[in-house]
């Protein structure tokens, strides 16, 4: 089995080159020993995927046509998203049994475009930590060092992504939850706008909270592939099952690159990012330039409001509901679930005060919009997170993607093409840390540890301009290739 | 001058027929008299109403052509909509000196396209009442009958528009506050799905409540006009500048009457309509049949669930903001304020309980939807009111226009051709009502007082479905005029 994009698989199973069944009990065997290395997977589901791809095999042979977009891509899915008739228990012991009726919307449509769903995926404890480790199925590792933490929420997707186990991955992400694994995992992650995706049929305990709206999103191995997800998503509105999203299907855009200015971030004004990092950062700038792109500094526009607003809105109950669900089994409450619990105030907002923050989120969002408009911004190109990794129970400063979250602007993270150097990334011990955050965050940095780890960037575009932004992933990507 | 409608003054203004300040001035003078007659107005803008059109008028000399769709057309604005150096109050006393400093975007949206604010327009107090009575203005007159109420709580625009003192208005609508205006005073009125039109600029007691999201509406004398009002405001992007809106602009949608099926919604299952309204529907359903419209009786699906809903998510915070802002002065507490307040828990909720309402809200979107899909019904006429008309002081049912708020659902009222006959339209003594309210209202009815007021019906569309809503409005009320 080498590396496959979509595309590819297509190409070989519309020649007839290759079967459904062949290539998905290839992914079984892999995914299956991925896991004994990597601990990403809560569930392997052989027999449905096996039957599913030897009906798309006769549907193939009978028809000479294949199904959809997706035919017999194997795909993973993040345990907390319902599969019909199989427990779903998003990491709580006290939902080890709760069995789900039927699929999620976002898992009907992979099938309907004929996805083959083949393995269910790890993650934390809340399923708000950037790490992923819980009480029922442990702790997943990274595949590129057993150190360091595959990221999260989604990492159980991270490691079944980055170590090939899987082409397509359905993660979530209200934080980062995407997108971080994305990164840590050298792989590709985008959490769009919210309210395209649809979220009915995920299991968790925040239903109801809309302050801040998570959302569905794919990991993959390119951005083709997380384009062509979100062809099939988008363009079977399922805003006419879950009413909650946006009517919007794919729109074909124009992006170009004689027209596009990225705005570059190399620093947040909060967290100083690690040295490899911010050369990545900074050889993205030339390498755009060279290529006779626009880039141009961003100046971060008031990034601690978004966390204030963010910190509040998560757990606006005072975290009650997460406490209750883990209570109700008397399961230890894990250090990064403490950790983002006791973010917020700890105490539930009043509605009041609930309403006040929705104010100032709309304000955040107004004010940063008009601020690209006004700069003449397109994309906004940044760090994927403070550093290029972090080792395992560590990561805890989530606002590089998080702002994105606040501000629901939809984000990609993708690898930069440059990788961690212990001797062109030295650690700067004559910095001096805005705060301790800052300082807790640039003393993680360990150039031994995280030499010769692939950085990952992250480009950011205007609310609702998702397929902008994506069109201008692949004008960047191949400017940093070139 | 005549009634005329937004096409009629463009295509005089574009001949030269007509100068826009010859109009405007008239519409002035109506409407000072119209106020005198039933109080709708807060303050004429008649300076700058006139500047505008002397600009309009140069510009058209100049260039031979008109600035926009609505070049010249008088538009009345609700009062708590934002004029930019003008106090705006939203009717509380404590707001009294409020001075804003810009027009709502919505009132920006309407002058680029050529519109001349002329007169804006009263609003009860609270904005929470289906009738228009405040502490600073006073009590809104019915233009078909002094006793009756106006409506509200855009009242003052119904007046306006009922009496022929705008060619457009601007309301706001949370649970009928558009259409119900347009209902008591014979005109034309528009609710759109949420999300659409923009709020950016309102003043009022309730900001960042977003479990039931009120929204701008139009108020007109007919269909067409109603549909510029839409073309002119989503065409121009207004997303691009309050980001809270979906990115969808005018649709242009094909609408036809052989492939039209009508839902016709008598009864609500709480609360019977009085008779006329009745005989108004039972026609319209002989008219659409002999036009040869499908129409299929519809069943409502859980009305009381949306009540149960909307009461609660209205004032989660237990009417405290509303209450703070009446008790800052020291105004007295309207009954209907009063009412409105006491319909919630009058306790604030908490952020779980709101949570658990979101969820509700959802649930009862989603199985509205998915009925309509499964009935293949694609618009429902209904009542726009329980009656035909309401005495000053009395309209507190708002469900027939609030269960499609809380299912957030697009929504028109309009003149049904029918008027209210007090032969034709006895009152059933033999009704035994099914609750208090349905008693209450039900005793409402007087043939005497309502003889001869003309009976509105509301048509109801998809969620989102704007455009084909209003396709299908025309081609119903080409049916129930034939």
């Amino acid at each position: 089995m080498t590396n496959t994009s979509t595309d590819g698989l297509l190409e070989k199973y519309g020649s007839g080159f290759w079967t459904a069944e062949a290539v998905i009990t290839a992914y079984l065997k892999r995914a299956t020993i991925g896991h004994q290395l990597l601990n990403f997977a809560t569930e392997f589901l052989a027999e449905s995927a096996i039957n599913t791809a030897k009906n798309l095999d006769r549907h193939f042979r009978e028809t000479g046509t294949l199904i959809g977009a997706l035919h017999g891509v194997p795909v993973s899915v993040k345990e907390h998203i319902g599969i019909g008739g199989a427990r779903c228990n998003a990491s709580f012991v006290s939902k080890i049994d709760n069995i789900v009726e039927e699929d999620a919307l976002i898992v009907k449509l992979l099938k309907a475009a004929g996805a083959i769903i083949h393995v269910r995926t790890n993650q934390p404890q809340s399923i708000m930590h950037l790490d992923c480790n819980n009480n029922i199925t442990g702790m997943t590792l990274n595949p590129l060092d057993e150190r360091l933490s595959p990221g999260g929420s989604s990492g159980g997707e991270g490691a079944a992504i980055g170590i090939r186990c899987s082409v397509l991955g359905v993660g979530t992400d209200i934080g980062g939850s995407v997108r971080v694994p994305a990164a840590f995992c050298n792989a590709y992650g985008f959490k769009p706008t919210a309210l395209r995706n649809p979220s009915l049929g995920l299991v968790g305990a925040m239903g109801g909270q809309e302050g801040i709206r998570g959302c569905v999103g794919p990991l993959a191995r390119n951005l083709d592939d997380l384009i062509t997800f979100e062809k099939v998503i988008w363009n079977q509105q399922p805003w006419e099952t879950d009413t909650v999203l946006v009517h919007l299907p794919w729109r074909e855009v124009e992006v170009s690159p004689s027209t596009l200015t990225v705005g570059i971030l190399f620093d947040d004004g909060l967290v100083r990012p690690h040295p490899p990092v911010t050369r990545a950062i900074g050889k993205a700038e030339k390498k755009l330039r060279a290529a006779g792109i626009k880039a141009v500094r961003w100046e971060p526009h008031n990034h601690s409001e978004g966390w204030e607003i963010l910190r509040q809105l998560y757990f606006a109950d005072g975290g009650e509901r997460v406490r209750a669900v883990i209570n109700e089994s008397g399961e230890p409450v894990m250090p990064l679930t403490e950790y983002a619990l006791t973010q917020g105030s700890n105490e539930p907002l009043t509605i009041h005060q609930s309403w006040e923050l929705n104010m100032r989120r709309e304000k955040l969002r107004r004010a940063y919009h008009a601020l690209m408009r006004e700069r003449g911004v397109d994309v906004i190109l940044c760090p994927s997170y403070a550093g290029v990794g972090a080792v395992q129970g560590t990561p805890t400063y989530w606002l590089y993607t998080a702002i994105w979250n606040a501000l629901d602007q939809p984000a990609v993270c993708f690898p930069s093409n440059v990788v961690a150097d212990k001797e062109l990334d030295k650690a700067d011990t004559a910095y001096e840390p805005r705060s301790d955050v800052d300082k807790k965050e640039w003393e993680a940095y360990d150039s031994e540890l995280f030499h010769g780890i692939p950085v990952s960037i992250q480009l950011v575009g205007k609310h609702h301009h998702d397929e902008e932004l994506l069109g201008a992933a692949k004008i960047i990507e191949a400017a940093l290739l070139s």
